[in-house]
């Protein structure tokens, strides 16, 4: 919700309206739970707004069918059959981005981070999503795997009003410096430091 | 998902699988985005499950309907439908709780708020949802409107199998000891500091 004001207001020659309907460049980052369910919160809310909604998973639980997945694809399939809310597209790199050829074949991580990442410079340029979740995609970043100054002129030159959310530990700097919105996620206090594992509805 | 291995296993009686299965009491707090985004997503995740699902909103937007609500309650209603996931209660304090006579009278935002916390109470000794969401439920624990050994008392006495999620800024230190998980959402970089103000679809 919004919640005060802002503390200055820019001599950019946007009205507040147009300035306040920009579209938003959101990274969650930090060593902290949240970041990916926060994201996933995110698509929520801009499926209620009739958005199509984009979600590639990079790394994490990639072979896994999360509950997010399940329940975002329900709202994709309700909305072909009501007309309420918004498209949702799942993509997953794990066996293969659902788009590729290669699907199943034997798996080159880095190479698949690439094809998906060319893929999604496809669709900014096309105009596909309305909200595009780049899920751990600081990961392919970090290790190289895509080029961040790509990536960054890519995600600020983007045309048209579409908001991009991407998760992930340790997001690069110049990442950071381009985003509108950045959150880090910061672990307090997590079961497994008291030898606790994971546990179905909370973790997945 | 589940990454890594807890790095002790507790001299605490259980197996592995007790200690897996063991029900949550979750804060996430701090000055960033995110809080009650990723709190709304594990309530997502939850009605995947088929969890009785009851989210309580204490302060923030309690007067708005916010996209998360309607989705959720959405999603309660395909479960009334089709027996798919779980069932959801959305209560917020705004004009009264739902549960009150008083819906509607001249707000008393702190007997409010302690109502909303009997009522807690009640339903965690009856088990009546399978994940509590108590939105912004740190403010009333601040303000004293609520007292914190009371709630601390029933949350880590409360029986059977029930997740709790509490959200909002400045946690009360008593909280954070009790709770087994606790994510600080940390602003980096805000809109609003340049001078934008929130939209809808990212902000409610």
């Amino acid at each position: 919700m919004p919640q005060g004001k802002p503390t200055t207001v820019p001599d950019d020659g946007l009205t507040t309206r147009q300035r306040r309907n920009r579209p938003l460049l959101v990274v969650h980052t930090g060593a902290g739970k949240g970041k990916s369910t926060a994201a996933f919160g995110l698509a929520l809310r801009g499926w209620n707004q009739g958005w199509r909604i984009g979600v590639f998973q990079f790394v994490k639980s990639a072979k896994w069918r999360i509950g997010e997945q399940t329940v975002l694809e329900r709202l994709g399939r309700l909305h072909e059959e009501t007309g309420e809310g918004g498209p949702v597209q799942w993509h997953k790199m794990g066996s293969g981005w659902s788009w590729s050829r290669k699907q199943g074949e034997a798996e080159d991580h880095e190479l698949a981070a690439r094809e998906g990442w060319a893929e999604i410079k496809r669709r900014l340029a096309d105009e596909t999503h309305d909200l595009l979740v780049l899920d751990e995609f600081t990961y392919p970043m970090k290790w190289g795997w895509v080029d961040v100054d790509d990536v960054v002129e890519a995600l600020t030159s983007r045309p048209g009003h579409q908001h991009v959310v991407i998760t992930g530990r340790d997001a690069h700097p110049t990442l950071v410096e381009a985003a509108d919105l950045v959150t880090e996620m910061a672990k307090v206090k997590h079961p497994m430091d008291v030898g606790q594992k994971g546990q179905k509805g909370i973790e997945w």
